[in-house]
């Protein structure tokens, strides 16, 4: 008898690969969310997954702070419509005009907020594959951040991946540990709407280009 | 009558759900290939998956270089050998001998290289989001990475990401923009073995981590 025989590695079929491509196709940037609380088991079911990803070394460097406290999420909410009203101030014209048009969070809406930051310090890992590209510290916190928002999806939830923020204060009002770099804010909920297509291209502040412009062959 | 109906929104159901996790628990970072080729039409179909993803602004910073000529090839495997010779001596003693021991990348058995470079100056997008975040570029290229080598292993395809590179080197064997910054250098291929666990755990050089550990309410 074999108690120890290595389960079997799946078999990934036709229509899981189909439903597989509709969640790439759906998943949106998502910044209208319905107020319908989201479980705290659910978000934390997330970051499991989340940790999934690869990391360079296996160093796992990813660190979430889920952010609960009313007077902290008012402070990034600000920190958002300061850096935000300072980014319109580089665009002119009509662009000016479509800038200040866009909705490009949905901080207060959201009943989740997470914040993800890279341990740019952690010794997991020792080293390995960094030495000559040191971003791969950050990129791996980017892969567990692009699991979960699949993760979610499909789970009916929507995310947002706020960018509009200084990094320090947010790592201030949240007062984590000085070598923890900021690498994602998230919002999360359930959307208001289900869209095909990016919110910023049915805006009109920038189209959908056709990939093969982006292939080279050596 | 209505023709322009737009599409119904997935509802994805638990069956799938619990096989995008299976998908999430057996990728992996994969250096042991089958000599087997991959259809060029394969590997345009996962770059087509890739643009799925989201980039910051819509900004779709990504540029996907296939490597099939010997010779460039040949390059960037003595880059990556010089490299992890040169980061072996940053190990002393027992680690050293480990580092020496382990398989880092499968450049020379892989059918298909594929380099994924970030246009640091794409005006699509317009800067939006990059103010105060200038990594999103570059994060947004992480994100198709990630998109990638789950539609890749969805369909059979092992993928490994190789950093041990010198980043300006690539760029150069590769003839490509002088904007275009590496991201990712990737090994596609029909995986030798599967596994559950990271190639790095059960070599001993970096466990997993319990995530817990890396949660912070707040």
């Amino acid at each position: 008898m074999d108690d120890t025989a290595p389960p079997r590695p799946p078999d990934f079929d036709d229509p899981f690969r189909d439903r597989l491509e509709d969640l790439f196709r759906w998943r949106r940037d998502v910044r209208r969310f319905r107020p319908d609380p989201v479980d705290e088991a659910l978000i934390d079911e997330l970051i499991g997954l989340a940790a999934l990803a690869p990391s360079v070394g296996n160093s796992q460097p990813w660190r979430f702070v889920t952010v609960a406290e009313p007077g902290r999420r008012d402070r990034v909410i600000a920190d958002f419509e300061a850096r935000n009203k300072d980014a319109l101030s580089d665009y002119d014209g009509e662009q000016a005009k479509l800038y200040a048009s866009l909705k490009l969070a949905g901080l207060k809406e959201s009943p989740a907020h997470l914040a993800v930051f890279a341990d740019t310090e952690t010794t997991a890992g020792h080293g390995l594959g960094q030495k000559t590209m040191p971003g791969m510290l950050e990129y791996s916190v980017v892969g567990a951040v692009t699991t979960l928002w699949l993760a979610a999806r499909a789970r009916g939830l929507g995310m947002g991946w706020v960018s509009i923020l200084d990094p320090d204060n947010i790592a201030e009002i949240l007062e984590v540990e000085t070598s923890w770099k900021l690498i994602a804010y998230l919002c999360l909920g359930y959307p208001q709407e289900q869209h095909l297509d990016p919110e910023l291209d049915r805006a009109g502040w920038q189209k959908r280009a056709d990939v093969s412009s982006f292939v080279v062959r050596r």
